[in-house]
């Protein structure tokens, strides 16, 4: 039986046209791009042709791409970077309650060091209201960071709406767009955002490498310091393979990306009628049309997510309790609590991230598979059993 | 004509055997390890594994082993994560001059937010003296970061006699062992160190991997904030096919290492000789005896070290002017310049790093290319010819 998976917001495989654009740079293309010499400058042709890639996918030029080792790192280099080169203009920050940890706990080390922080509330579908954004800018707010779309739920935030009150009070404004580049289109000129994040393994690229857009004029301190890569602005020796293969990653994203996300979008939506249909005690989590088009985030309740991600597994179906970078913590989504759902419903929730290559006959499996699941979990389910007895009762 | 590689410190080629190891984590086998499912347990397997390898091979306890993206990440990791750490107790870090710019830069930083620093001087061989470890240390020092060998002329310090000093003295001790792990044999409790940093590159491994170890019991603050991933030491999802390509090159050093440094420092007492015989107006650099099996750091007179970089790759030969992470600033290196190498003639520096392939015919091209090659610049030199005019005045 062929395993299913169904956790692409965890991570994504590596396209084999990816890979084979690496290998060279994993062979005999092996020089430092620092290099003077032919070694080196065949390995600084490889980047800069990468660079322009990204660039041209996200309408950026060039020397506004910086090439990180994470979608991680590139929110720290830019919350950080940020806050350091424009602390003589202010101290305040503002963004959502619903963002990936990677800024949050960026922005929670800057609450240390003095920085104030307002974290804007969202709807009960994940949604920023850009009307709270606006009413959170002080004189002294240096930036405002709201994520494209939301990791957990898929919900995708107004950013054009807010760019635009970002303006208006000339913040700078960073989103992650961790969730996005490669699934839907991403232009950060339409987008109207001084800083944008992305990561090469959420959409098919390789692990280990990540990008930041800043826009030009736009002052950011260096976040790793050292020797003088990346324009001055990221030291550490260029990971030539993995920045040759983000740049191939967009070229394929840019060709499968539109016909992918219709596909991810119809099984999603053939799957998300079959839970709702077949499961009772079921909350959908995400905005019904802003979202991303292969996430399903559910609550069932009277029953735990992990126990159901480990049951799943014993199907041979991969999905997600959530966020998977925090999800060895059992305690609820910051992302569900932000929207309103109870601790005991968030407890019991399941993330299905599709990809270009599910097809329909995974989600007729998972289809079969899933009901039987939760059943037999809330059988072992005190709560269960005490709803029960009180409905019947 | 075969190209000549002699600029191992600026980086080297991937062994087929590691990239071998990473290619199904390129493929089949790309869950994320933080994910509960098979996919994700798979690839954390994977890790863990590579983790001990990398502990082993150091000496230490796999928990002790933080992956990073590189060397310098590593470094900053260090020095800022300690001073975030340990700022209560103290706000002095001692270190020595002719650190790696990863160091330099990430103390130039934590100077700008209080902390001080003193700089210990090396000798002219570019040796720390201990003693002058011990001097620099006060009541409020929190650290000491001495690189076990220097990446610019390949002395190796007594990193032995200082880790003496800071246990004595109950501070903190880093070494950015960059340039000697995978070169020679590194053990962090025969050291004496507390941290260490290394990087996968340096020793035939894939670029963008590098790992810092910490002793048990060190406290650091983190220093790329997010998940939980690498014990919530190091947040980012994490590079599986390059920690496995790190796991594995540390087990092809285990068995190359010691031929190899033997048959390089064999070819570099060749390459040396010859130099000095063939060549006027040259010094070398570095240790006559503690200096790194590879290396070979000389300065010709009248002649501009880039010069000879550009004239030496006409002729297929890569060499370097000094340290690749800094190549690109015609200043003089800061390393030479500690050594007490007069900035004219520190202009004049070149830097081969042999490997393991280099082989005898490879020397005898170079040292047959190299002494006309100097000799034609000179020719062009104002400076060679004002020389000359007084000489023969």
């Amino acid at each position: 039986m062929s395993r299913i998976y169904f956790d692409h917001a965890a991570t994504t495989r590596t396209d084999p046209r990816v890979v084979e654009a690496m290998l060279p740079y994993l062979g005999e293309v092996y020089g430092n791009p620092s290099s003077v010499h032919d070694f080196g400058q065949e390995a600084r042709a490889a980047v800069e042709i990468a660079r322009k890639k990204v660039a041209d996918f996200i309408g950026a030029r060039p020397e506004e791409i910086v090439f990180t080792s994470s979608g991680t790192e590139s929110c720290n280099f830019a919350i950080k970077g940020l806050a350091a080169a424009a602390q003589k203009k202010g101290n305040h920050i503002v963004a959502s309650k619903v963002e990936h940890h990677a800024v949050l706990h960026s922005l929670k080390k800057l609450e240390k060091q003095g920085f104030q922080v307002t974290y804007v509330p969202v709807d009960k579908h994940g949604l920023v209201s850009p009307a709270d954004v606006a009413a959170a800018i002080q004189p002294g707010t240096i930036m405002i960071s709201v994520m494209h779309a939301n990791n957990e739920v898929g919900t995708i935030q107004p950013v054009e709406e807010i760019s635009k009150i970002a303006k208006e009070k000339q913040v700078v404004f960073h989103t992650d767009a961790v969730a996005t580049v490669g699934q839907i289109p991403v232009d950060v000129n339409k987008l109207g955002v001084d800083m944008l994040s992305l990561a090469g393994h959420q959409f098919y690229g390789p692990k280990g490498i990540g990008a930041l857009y800043i826009r030009r004029g736009v002052r950011i301190t260096p976040f790793i310091d050292g020797g003088i890569q990346e324009d001055g602005k990221r030291a550490g020796t260029e990971n030539v393979p993995a920045i040759v293969g983000l740049g191939r990653a967009v070229e394929v994203a840019q060709e499968d990306m539109g016909p992918a996300a219709e596909k991810m979008k119809r099984l999603r939506d053939t799957m998300e009628a079959g839970v709702m249909k077949n499961v009772e005690y079921v909350r959908m989590n995400g905005h019904p049309e802003k979202r991303l088009p292969g996430h399903l985030s559910i609550c069932a309740q009277y029953v735990e997510g992990e126990s159901m991600v480990l049951f799943l597994n014993m199907e041979g179906i991969a999905a997600s309790s959530g966020s998977t970078c925090s999800s060895k913590a059992l305690k609820a989504s910051h992302v569900l609590t932000a929207m309103g759902v109870p601790a005991d419903v968030a407890q019991g929730s399941l993330l299905f991230t599709l990809g270009r290559e599910n097809n329909e006959e995974e989600v007729k499996r998972f289809s079969e598979a899933f009901p039987p699941i939760v059943k037999r979990l809330r059988e072992m389910s005190p709560l269960y059993a005490d709803m029960m007895k009180k409905k019947q009762g």
